[in-house]
């Protein structure tokens, strides 16, 4: 599978589309919203005025209510400092990065109201965002172009699956798995770590050209909170119930077995230390924070809350949209591997396993949270 | 009919798409890469070295296999140019610009295969392609951010239909006409005019502070070679021929003929006098030439060629290829006023009307080609 070609949120409006199932990544956005208003107002104040020029990436934008939030709420930033510093507005070069599969007609055909909505609110047209097809693991701006770059559910995502893992290797190393688990031995372990690894560290050395010094970057993905690969939080019971999903179908006759030996999910969650130690070697960043946030699994529900719902009716309804969460996120991928006639099947499997699961478990993502700021 | 929201080449790789019908348009590229290696050579050795940063836009791109011809050719000319000279390649910031509705997604997915070309025929990858969607009459790039504006095939559309035009214009001057004609009044002939003229301006206006002080400028569009603006050449038939198909269809039952009253295409084929006044009133830009260049309506015939075909069946054959030729471009803006049923049976009456006219008459596109200094 060439990730690069194939790796694409569900497209449309429909009800498997992205854009109608991309909550979860909403709340993902809002919870650094903190975190985003520290960086840009760095930015802005480190040196003595407003830059005239602001360059402003957003890698692996994808398309879909999501997309211009950020940009939104840079916008509302920058606009309140302008506001309260007597600055006049910088120019917006804003630049949405996601692979070139991703839906980029959907974007710009909703950026002229975007933009004319600022202009209304805020009296400045001063803004240029362009679409920037490619894989973030390389270099996608001009030299010293970005003063902040922004990645949001993205860098989870690897370059390719695994050396060693991939649909054509010889072995099948992973046996009815799709990620790391529990009975993965330890050279799947290896070869997930080390692609995590080479991946993660050519994203910083391509960033880091194009950032100006002092720049700010702000990432968050999914991750996992102990050093263990194989401990079950995070997204860990999200592929072993998609694999599980898989082996019902097997039984059943429509999967072949050998079909999910020899998928591996190019994914990967890292560890809060994992993420520090490569950007300390790659060394062209400064770490500020890197932080942990558990979320629920279904948006709607707040991590906070401790009673657990005993209602199986509504945890099955939660299930239904947790796996259509996942679906727009992962049926690309999935589909490429065991065909599309099986996708309904396969989710309607899923979406049940996953609200007995909810039953049973109180489930949350691990968010990552990375803030680092380009040495001068 | 929202000129923005309306207008794009037709869709796809079908029979009827711009991708397969747009040789013309390859044509007219390829008659003025004289003009285009002047330009870029100026750009490269003005200053005694060659930039570090080349900006590069082109506006009205469309999707095609022509969006990257052009951008193949300026690589060619500064890969040769650095070769000689000694220079190391630049930096290429590559703007591709088109309305929102533009086929955007079709470019993307085409160019990790052109990028990667480049990269193994000039061991060079220092190019930064992005997507900026968004009307080229309005300001659509960072100040001084470019050092070379191209645009082909696209300046011949206004920004909107001529005022006191529209569809909900309250009296309906041009009857049975879509475009000046010799039986439009004097209003439409004034109120084209008057549109060409602001928006040209406006075009103008917005690309001065966008680019580079001594930066170059290399248009082509659609003209006439008089400065009577009913003179019968350049695309003149083209509209009368439509329209006259459309009567057609008035005279079958299946036209209103209050919908050709009320539709007049946002269209203008200026002479090279208008050209010249409006830059020089302007006043950002030098022209360095404007030239007129005749193309043949049949893109495969060349226009020098003096023994005119008289096989009628060739000719009819060659009416159906112009008349694809035309839709492709057209479509759109036809199909929103008329209703998406008749257009086949619109374009297979065009087509023969053509083929008609061709066995009466060499037809021939006048092409301007404008090239312009920005001021220091």
């Amino acid at each position: 599978m060439e990730v690069m070609q194939v790796l694409h949120m569900n497209y449309g409006e429909g009800e498997t589309s992205y854009a109608k199932n991309s909550n979860i990544q909403r709340k993902i956005i809002s919870t650094t919203n903190s975190r985003l208003k520290e960086a840009i107002l760095n930015i802005m104040c480190n040196n003595k005025k407003v830059p005239e020029s602001i360059g402003i990436a957003d890698l692996g934008c994808s398309s879909g209510p999501n997309t211009l939030m950020v940009f939104k709420e840079i916008i509302n930033i920058i606009y309140a400092t302008c506001r309260k510093t007597g600055s006049s507005f910088p120019e917006l070069r804003v630049s949405l990065n996601d692979l070139p599969g991703n839906d980029f007609n959907y974007i710009f055909r909703s950026l002229p109201k975007f933009i004319q909505k600022i202009k209304e609110e805020k009296g400045s047209e001063n803004c240029y965002v362009v679409g920037v097809p490619g894989s973030f693991y390389g270099r996608r701006f001009p030299n010293k172009s970005s003063h902040f770059v922004h990645s949001s559910s993205s860098l989870h995502w690897l370059s390719q699956v695994p050396f060693g893992l991939a649909t054509n290797a010889r072995t099948t190393l992973n046996k009815g798995k799709l990620y790391i688990s529990q009975t993965s031995p330890s050279d799947v372990i290896k070869a997930y770590v080390s692609q995590f690894q080479n991946d993660f560290s050519l994203f910083l050395r391509s960033r880091s050209p194009e950032m100006v010094p002092g720049g700010r970057m702000l990432l968050s993905l999914m991750g996992r909170s102990s050093i263990d690969p194989t401990i079950e939080d995070g997204c860990y019971y999200q592929w072993e119930l998609l694999a599980h999903a898989l082996s019902i179908l097997v039984s059943k006759g429509l999967v072949e077995e050998e079909k999910i030996d020899s998928f591996n999910a190019p994914y990967y969650a890292p560890c809060p230390e994992e993420l520090k130690i490569a950007v300390e070697k790659e060394g062209s960043f400064i770490v500020n924070r890197i932080e942990a946030f558990e979320i629920e699994w279904d948006a709607s529900v707040s991590s906070n809350s401790s009673t657990q719902c005993e209602d199986k009716k509504i945890l099955l309804s939660r299930g239904q949209q947790v796996a259509k969460t996942i679906r727009a996120v992962v049926e690309s991928m999935v589909e490429n591997h065991f065909g599309n006639e099986i996708m309904d099947d396969l989710f309607s499997i899923y979406s049940d396993l996953v609200g007995d699961f909810l039953y049973k478990k109180k489930a949350v993502y691990v968010n990552l949270v990375v803030s680092l700021t380009r040495k001068n």
